[in-house]
């Protein structure tokens, strides 16, 4: 199982909208195609996007035609504005695109810009997986033998390069030899817990107990589960998260029950340019997500429906923000920028 | 549209689990039928499965086969028993029964026993209306003009005989001339929310919003929603409020966001017998309804569920308990007992 592959002329993508059902892999050539499988959920999680965009746009610069540097710059810099178009919330897509553009802007030979690109695009995706094997050893620590803990979405091996952000440190934990419990909660309205965690975990065999998210205040309270952890698609600098839809609901339910409530979140994932979270754009997307799950329609047509994807768990719900590079304890007497300069 | 109707020797049922798509009625003359209906969920709602629990013994009066008085009453009480096992977290169907067993217990004349249920179940019913009605004007006077009001599964017309617990406030409100929007939370896993509120209140034409039910947090924190009102399947002694799975989530962020959180709950629903939460028994149901939305699969094969039914709300969330005799504000502080001798 892989969640994305580099294949020198081609991406290849495992179709997420598909799981658990099908494991189906597609192979585009072409970057618009890349750029779709972000739009449409093909494949999604902040980093896996990120990473997504930068092969992407490494491909298109072996397939623009131009006719001079100029033209060659000004074709990609389009390209990256169209990855930038397909989703809003999470910055690790504009980071990624970002170190793309900086490499495009610095370069006079195409030929070499264009192995650069495909050098950069690698880097964005080893460093992906290295960083979440070091929040893993980061936050293990956090985890204890025996743990019942719940996690929200899926920031796993699904969400990244590969072994997983929220769900790396459970994975490290479950390396160093704990027996771990996952409470995976199913995630309406995409699903990403009940059909991507619940299966990357069995496959794992790490094992894991699907509930639906309106269950996770009733676990916590009648003393099931005993940490959360959850990934994040932005952190602001005052240390407030975005992050799926739902997020917040179990920040507040855990604060109240006593129960700490961790932020597994690569560096990529924190912006000290956003000043909190009420400077975080919320995408909100389609209404057939909430209408209907899969082709099963569940509710009256014509009814108005809201579907925000991402949620603001401010800062003080936060036990802790686990990155690659260390922890940041009870971010909101602190914020991230100290952490991050230091 | 009804929910529950007795035609003098049969019931008729809608048919919930084939809502919002398709509004078909049953019609039973057995009362086994009648008792699976609540079992598998055909009707719900905590006092609506009262009534047509009522309803259902009524109707086994007629049938049974006996040789004397006391062979009637036994089977009398062993249809009532069938009633009691179908499910073990309403009140109202053990209020309900009872009713029906004290006139069991009492008349020495089958054939004068049988009319007095059939009176007695229709006694239940309009008495279920009429309270409604009660609580709507009892509970009205906490909606104000303008009011974004959420609530979580389906209080309403469907989950009673008519005009509705929580959707019945909603009801007086708007017939006040006050102008409400609903939030309704889908309320997984067995969408009470997005198939039967919002079918309902669409159907009223009152303004409706479906929204998943890990929203709720984000749409309180953000201002949108103004108060939050529930019903209630039990109601322990002290306050504490057995409800659909999910209302203790809301009700703990609508606490911390500072929105009253109101529970309508018709005197059946009000337990003193019962001490406290931690004494109601939680049904917990079939893993299928999680794994399964419609013939939908959406989780992995042999994953681990749990699905309990209900959750129990503490008292010190609720700001007030709407009843047809009246309100009982801050029930934390008092419980329901003195209200009850009152």
């Amino acid at each position: 199982m892989f969640t994305i592959k580099w294949n020198g002329d081609s991406v290849t993508i495992l179709d997420q909208r598909l799981l658990p059902k099908k494991e189906v892999y597609n192979t585009y050539r072409h970057y618009r195609d890349v750029a779709d499988s972000i739009r449409n959920m093909e494949t999604r999680g902040a980093p896996a996007i990120g990473i997504t965009a930068a092969m992407g746009i490494a491909l298109a610069a072996q397939n623009v035609s131009f006719k001079n540097v100029d033209g060659f710059r000004e074709e990609m810099n389009r390209v990256c504005d169209a990855f930038a178009a397909t989703r809003p919330t999470a910055v690790n897509l504009f980071a990624a695109i970002t170190r793309m553009k900086n490499i495009i802007a610095q370069g006079n030979d195409p030929a070499a810009v264009r192995q650069l690109l495909e050098k950069e695009a690698m880097a964005v995706y080893n460093e992906d997986i290295e960083a979440n094997k070091a929040m893993g050893k980061n936050g293990s620590k956090y985890i204890s033998d025996g743990d019942v803990v719940m996690t929200h979405c899926n920031a796993g091996a699904l969400a990244t390069g590969g072994y997983g952000t929220a769900l790396g440190v459970i994975r490290a934990a479950v390396e160093q030899g704990k027996k771990i419990k996952v409470f995976a909660c199913e995630t309406r309205p995409y699903l990403q817990g009940a059909r991507l965690t619940a299966w990357e975990l069995l496959n794992d065999k790490i094992p894991v107990t699907l509930i639906t998210d309106s269950m996770s205040g009733h676990f916590m309270r009648t003393g099931v589960i005993k940490k959360v952890i959850v990934g994040a698609d932005r952190v602001a600098a005052n240390g407030d998260v975005a992050n799926k839809i739902g997020t917040y609901n179990h920040a507040v339910l855990a604060k109240e029950n006593g129960i700490p409530f961790y932020v597994a979140a690569p560096l990529s994932t924190l912006d000290p340019a956003t000043k909190s979270g009420e400077d975080i754009i919320i995408e909100e997307r389609g209404i057939e997500e909430v209408a209907f799950v899969m082709d099963q329609q569940i509710a009256p047509e014509g009814i108005s429906i809201r579907n925000p994807a991402f949620d603001v768990t401010p800062a003080k719900y936060v036990t802790a923000i686990i990155t690659e590079k260390g922890v940041i304890e009870n971010p909101a007497t602190q914020g991230i920028t100290k952490f991050l300069k230091s």
